[in-house]
């Protein structure tokens, strides 16, 4: 399958880039400078919009709509459902987020509400928090809590099905899910967890590629491609967090094809 | 009129050094940090600050507000009402940056509410915003909808009409309009458009120049010109967007009297 | 003391990095994402979370809680009450950023309400914000609102009494006053001054240092001198505050033994 990812990564990162998608985020404090400078760079045009009275419309006007709850409060989770209505009734693709899933109550209500409000096209998260949000949507019970890859792969598929979705599981290999589709990115660094908010990054790559890719899991194996080789193209330039943040924007605008092919690690 | 803006600019530099002059700002979250971090730069000091109990205290210590509705919310636009209100009737500049005016209702709406809690000193957007701005005023109709500069000068004249201040369009060339007055920069860079929040940061700047010189105009004017030399500065050090943000900030810090000679370009 | 204070530091250094204990964070819009990463970089781990409904929650999971008024409004106000009542019923370490404090009644009044509700084990500030703080407290009187250190310190000691608890109070000398002791840190750099939020990076190592040494005037020592001994190391590196907020967290992340037994400044 590597020369497929390989292929689609390339066509899929020229389609973000002449196309240029608004990106529509609902997104946490933290990461907000950033996840908009990450569009900016690999190509899109990102919109971080979460008023209620307005996030229907940023939903339409956008191509597609990135949910993330990092730090939510209640009148947030309302704008987040009114949004997911909204994308899965215009068929659009929409990223769900679900940072810190399984540290609160209200964390995991408003996964439930989320997903009761519309099914995500793609869940990213890490093992833990993909765990959880299968534990929140209400739809399985005894989950197993072991967070290994082994088990975390065995809860994406089933969340897959409970969505119907691509479901994006990130470690040192990101998985990328859907019924019985896999794909597994293995690029990436580990300074890249001393950075706060390149999990968040790589659901707003999974967002802009999800613009312009119909093929969910396609755009988001592309996205998470991206992310890792920017991930080593920035690492080779330091081997520390503050400059690998800045390094890893400058990553995002500079990689190409070439790029692609040197270092892409898939299967 | 290049001399005279060359001289203002480089007055009104020092004058924002010299008195370091209080700027508040309510903007949104995607900018904050850098907002503030370019106001420091510069010489100036910010304050963000949104509650509505606050508000009215903030705008009468400091010597300027800055509002910009990037990611506004309902309980946000009543503090902006308020503030503007406040800052018309102490006499004090207030800027107003309408970011994705026209992209929803609640923007339109939150213009109109603020231009009538208090006409701003100084309006800074896009030519697409500045038309927005114009038509949610409520003060025309039938405005054309092409964003061309030259459409946008027009427009940007009508706008300065409504609210008898200064109207700044930013682009590859920037105009500064009052009245029969307009001043052209024409410095920065497109790189600039890669990095979120820019055009935010030149509002702020205009609220760090219109704190510290009373002719709001040239107060405008300099402030935009600072923004393109920066811009230039920083390219000059790299041509991609993540290390260009920071190179940014390190330009507005470094720039002097020699290198507004050097680079400006204006009419 | 100065030996003492060097071997504490590297101590309580190896402590966070070998913990990397969980800090939960109320803080401000503007700060946010750096403060997240400089906890990264440190070696701690950062959760920010202002919900009502799971600060509670959060509190009780992490090993420390920093509340930050910078951008504060009555929702986060209640927040914040609760979580301080609940760190200290559960004995964690609790950190009070008074950001501003003096600035408008509703900060005055914040403070005093997150005071009532529990009493923090460090309090860091500014001089002029600790001596807010202490007027706000309700618990003294006639304050003299000079700002010089000399004052400072006494109003420092002061609110020491009330709070029982540490006060820290920065400036180009740190003083960490308790009862009856007090240390002094003379590192750092006045280019701290000019990027946004360090304060409030340094109220947030106290946060990370209290989470792995029960002794907190001991903390809070040793997170001002990593603060101030980061700042020289990125201050080696550039001469411009751009560059210098990157510089500093790396230097964060790379600071060990020996460049803290090379540039303490302690007494």
């Amino acid at each position: 399958m590597s020369q497929h990812i390989l292929k689609n990564t390339i066509e899929d990162l020229e389609l973000v880039r002449s196309k240029s998608p608004l990106v529509h985020n609902i997104t946490n404090y933290v990461v907000m400078n950033n996840t908009a400078n990450a569009l900016l760079a690999i190509g899109a045009s990102p919109i971080m919009a979460h008023a209620i009275e307005e996030v229907e419309e940023m939903v339409t006007i956008c191509s597609a709509t990135v949910i993330n709850i990092g730090t939510l409060s209640e009148p947030w989770i309302q704008s987040m459902e009114k949004a997911a209505k909204k994308a899965v009734s215009l068929g659009k693709p929409l990223v769900l987020d679900p940072v810190g899933a399984g540290a609160s109550n209200i964390r995991n209500a408003a996964i439930r509400r989320i997903l009761d409000a519309g099914n995500p096209t793609i869940v990213r998260g890490n093992a833990s928090e993909i765990l959880s949000t299968l534990s929140s949507s209400g739809k399985t019970k005894g989950v197993d809590a072991t967070d290994s890859s082994e088990s975390a792969v065995e809860t994406g598929k089933s969340l897959s099905k409970v969505t119907g979705g691509v479901v994006v599981i990130s470690g040192a290999t990101d998985f990328i899910l859907k019924g019985t589709d896999m794909a597994q990115i293995s690029n990436g660094d580990a300074l890249m967890t001393k950075v706060t908010g390149l999990g968040c990054t790589a659901s707003a790559l999974c967002g802009a590629f999800a613009a312009v890719q119909k093929d969910q899991f396609r755009a988001a194996t592309s996205a998470m491609a991206v992310m890792g080789i920017a991930g080593e193209m920035a690492k080779s330039k330091t081997a520390s967090p503050g400059s690998f943040q800045v390094a890893f924007l400058d990553a995002l605008y500079e990689l190409n094809a070439d790029t692609i092919k040197q270092k892409l690690n898939a299967k």
